[in-house]
């Protein structure tokens, strides 16, 4: 057995004798004697084999890079000149005395640091090579004291760990499901799970009280960068508690977790309601530790004699807005005319500018194309709202409100990055009272987040003005991320039809997509609510990974395949004739 | 808050205001005052109104079964005539002073205390009604302990909790897969694995030294009674430790588990090879708590002249063997029957068996149908091997091998049940020594665990007598049940690529399906072994459950559906279209 690892060993283990087991990272051959790195999950240490060791030594003289070894020796104190302070066990050093080569390694496809210029594809192929590199054992070795750090914090507080099926029926989530087709029942599929969200409201009806579950969950849709066909949630739910304190336990889980993985004190989440998160962040998840934000100009744009602002401006479901960099006159021309492509993303048609040089200048002191168009006494009383200084820019956006809270919101980030003005290492923060509805692009309603969300009103005042009903829903956010949202649910029959109707769902499709659910708020549900956090994401911010893919094992390529294990693979035609099904005859494309 | 579970307030809280909330269970009227008997997960306690409640009271007076209350009150002693000792909260009631109903009941499906009646597919129908009696809650509780304990465990002793892809490629395990078909590649399908076999592999390759994870499997096969369809896995693999290594560390898990979990101490594991298991017990997972076992008599039933004995006693792959059962001289011909019918199942033609009234009397103390087919004097020896005493039955089995095994195995495990023959808890044993390969009823050879598992020889001696060659592998067995197995697995290419040899994987086909493990063996793959626990099974185990679905919250039917949510379901088209497929135009049946 081994007595260390490799990393752990430190000048308190001088002059034990040590049993190694590892990989070689670099050999060298220096004055007649060997030196091997020696790397393990735990870290690198030298290991000295000397020619006096006979047939070790000339073993040691065969080894490769990434052969596997048991070394056996003793630990010494490295000598004045040789230490090595960038190395955690840059002090010490192994005086090796037996040496076995417990496998040997073909030439790896690409050498562990060299791993940037071989590009994602070779990685994602030679996968268990890329693990070897520190950098991603360390991030798959954070991830597993995070769900351990985050499963002791919930057993502790009385919540059950208790499976939910994987082969199960379609859900409401709305995004895409993967099918499995039934064998034994013709012509029928599984679907596999969005969330287990209905699974864990059954749950709370059956009486299990309190609820958690580090769960799998799909969903077929095109892969953005941080999206994956299959990732984690940490999944909780609570009976008979509200909003607060189901807030104020998940809270205090996330600051646990913070200050064992991280030793960082995230202090008291402060909570900002949705409509002023909209407001000044144009955002519903903001990055506080960006300092500048939108500042609301309508009233002073509906009395300009210029269509691009006053229009929106007078639109009741149009913005006007201003977003003040502080010190972001250094932004060039060129940069500007960047930053007006990337708004265009989100819709907005241009990006207006003033730039403030001097304020004791007043206008004159000003510098921007659309100053022409606007009453100097607006230009003024717009400089004094926005508490202008020498050096600052403010940009503008006016479009309809959702385009101009996406683009200033994308916007305020993007250049709080770019000119490197990120304020502190964690801003945690809640986003609460939301509204229930939103208009989709066909104008119809439909829940922001689902179905089940509770309203803070009563069924006849959700139904009469469903536009204006706020949700009992909360998300918590962490530093411009979504880490994760829940809601108190709706507990009783009449509210839930209430909301179906709403939402344009008939009552025959109600009962057979959630009968099931109906049925059982009727045999004595419980009030209760609950949260799922996104275990990727939580993890990527953890240990600042910049890809979703790096916290993940095994992970999909952007076209959902596996490019390791050649995953989708064909099937053959006794499968798929037991399954009932056929592949189409003609391409999709031919269609 | 609650201040307390109904079911954990005692005598110490006597005086104390409590807050509760929880189902109604039972409701009584006596004497004018109101009794509820208030049930939450942890138990039920007794609440009394008394009418100078008023409000309160005609609200207890209004509420039924199952109606979900928030109660506050005082805990009081009962009177020493209505102490219930049946109750964990039998000493106390709570005299409450505030009711309020948070949600009304419509009358149930079934009664909680009805259930049997009602058959077991209307309580899957209601399973959240089910879920509610504490019989099913307290195996849920106990599953989720028992997780518990087993990642503390793990995390303690170095195991990183790793998840791997549940969109993956088809596994060799040998059951069938659940397909799942791709959107973007066309014509491809994912297999839902039916194990992390060779992820958990990889990870040993790519170094992380120490893996877990609870895993969820899927198999496609025809249900037993104690299959799934998706089931549970404790998922182990390590580097660079030997048989004896991983054994020692997997069974302190499970002493531990047993231990915190029923107080239960299981010592040390006894080991036993596999041909002993199946000489003495007929299984590789015996039951060691029955008192009785296989007795060879090959070389005795050579030299009658009883085709049904000496035929099978002078095949070399036939066996002749006894099963002496202590006192079963008091089973009926009419029961005899019954376990001749029974071992008729596993293939055996008869059940020959001696009754031993008088052993005084030698042969004339014996009665039996058989005797008269055999010698005096062989007789007479084969009862002093068996050790006889008077009241004993002595079974025989005699055919191939493989049929005596199975069928006298199991016989013995249906006596030793039907005679409560059973003594003690609990025996655990490690059966060990199994060989690499059996014959199919092709005549072709087999991996018994999986390709995967090392040979205790060498690729040479392995390929010239493979039917000889053992292998590095174990199972963890508990009261005739198999908890665990595993092996020490192959980690270099040669011996690998041998076993694929033996069993007649070419090498395009070993290229195709196991590629990516076979290249990442020749890059420094450390020696590394591994185990996986069946957590249904286990979980079975320890609350006695006799159905695998009364420990999982949302079980299968054996035809694989979920009668609660109606999974699976029907498809629409626009979505197989999507998913380049279709269903078959004719019914299996008519082709």
């Amino acid at each position: 057995m081994r007595t260390h690892y490799c990393g752990n060993i430190t000048s308190a283990a001088i002059d034990e004798e040590v049993t190694l087991y590892g990989w070689v990272d670099r050999r060298r051959d220096h004055g007649g004697v060997i030196f091997l790195d020696l790397r393990d999950r735990e870290g690198i240490v030298q290991v000295v084999f000397d020619p006096d060791t006979n047939e070790h030594f000339e073993r040691a003289d065969k080894v490769r890079s990434e052969y596997v070894l048991q070394v056996k020796g003793r630990v010494r104190a490295r000598t004045e000149g040789t230490i090595n302070p960038n190395m955690s066990t840059g002090e010490i050093e192994v005086l090796g005395k037996e040496l076995e080569i417990l496998n040997s390694a073909a030439t790896p496809p690409f050498q562990l640091d060299e791993h940037i210029e071989v590009g994602e594809d070779v990685r994602l192929k030679y996968r268990y090579i890329d693990l070897r590199r520190p950098e991603m054992l360390d991030k798959l070795k954070l991830r597993s004291r995070v769900t351990s750090s985050i499963r002791r914090f919930l057993d502790d507080n009385g919540f059950l760990d208790i499976e939910t099926p994987i082969l199960t029926k379609a859900t409401p989530e709305g995004a895409r499901d993967y099918l499995v087709p039934s064998r034994t029942h013709e012509g029928k599929f599984f679907a596999l799970p969005q969330s287990p969200q209905l699974f864990k409201q059954l749950l709370m009806v059956s009486g299990m009280d309190r609820y958690y579950q580090i769960a799998k969950c799909f969903r077929d849709e095109d892969l953005r960068a941080d999206r994956q066909p299959e990732f984690t949630q940490i999944d909780i739910e609570t009976s008979f508690m509200d909003d607060q304190q189901i807030m104020a336990i998940t809270e205090g889980m996330i600051r646990e977790l913070f200050k064992e993985v991280l030793d960082v004190d995230l202090g008291e989440f402060p909570r900002m309601p949705y409509a002023e998160a909209m407001q000044r962040f144009g955002s519903d998840k903001p990055d506080l530790r960006i300092p500048f934000e939108l500042v609301d100009v309508n009233d002073l744009m509906q009395q300009v004699d210029f269509k691009v602002f006053n229009g929106p401006a007078n639109d009741p479901k149009g913005r006007v807005a201003a977003l003040k960099v502080p010190g972001g006159a250094k932004i060039s021309r060129k940069q500007i005319d960047d930053y007006t492509k990337y708004v265009s993303i989100y819709g907005a048609k241009g990006l207006a500018w003033i730039k403030i040089n001097d304020v004791a200048a007043g206008i004159e002191g000003l510098q921007s194309p659309i100053l022409k168009f606007m009453p100097d006494e607006i230009v003024t009383q717009m400089m004094a709202r926005l508490e202008v200084a020498d050096g600052d820019i403010v940009f503008f956006g006016a479009d309809k409100t959702s385009i101009v809270n996406e683009a200033l919101g994308a916007l305020r980030v993007k250049i709080g990055e770019d000119l490197d003005m990120i304020e502190g290492d964690w801003a945690p923060l809640w986003v609460v009272d939301f509204p229930m509805f939103e208009e989709n692009s066909e104008g119809n309603l439909t829940s922001l987040h689902h179905p089940f969300t509770a309203p803070a009103c009563s069924p006849e005042e959700l139904e009469k003005n469903p536009e204006a009903a706020l949700s009992i829903a909360y998300d918590m956010v962490l530093n411009g991320t979504e880490l994760g949202g829940g809601s108190v649910r709706i507990h009783q029959p009449d509210m839930q039809q209430a909301v179906f109707r709403v939402l344009g769902i008939g009552d025959e499709e109600a009962e057979e997509k959630f009968g099931f659910l109906l049925d059982a708020l009727k045999y004595g549900a419980p009030p209760h609510g609950g949260l799922a956090f996104g275990l990727d994401r939580l993890v990527m911010l953890i240990t600042g990974a910049k890809s979703i893919r790096d916290v993940i094992a095994f992970p999909k390529t952007q076209s959902a395949a596996c490019v390791m294990t050649d995953a989708p693979g064909m099937a053959d035609n006794k499968q798929l004739r037991e399954l009932n099904i056929k592949l189409r005859e003609k391409p999709k494309a031919a269609e």
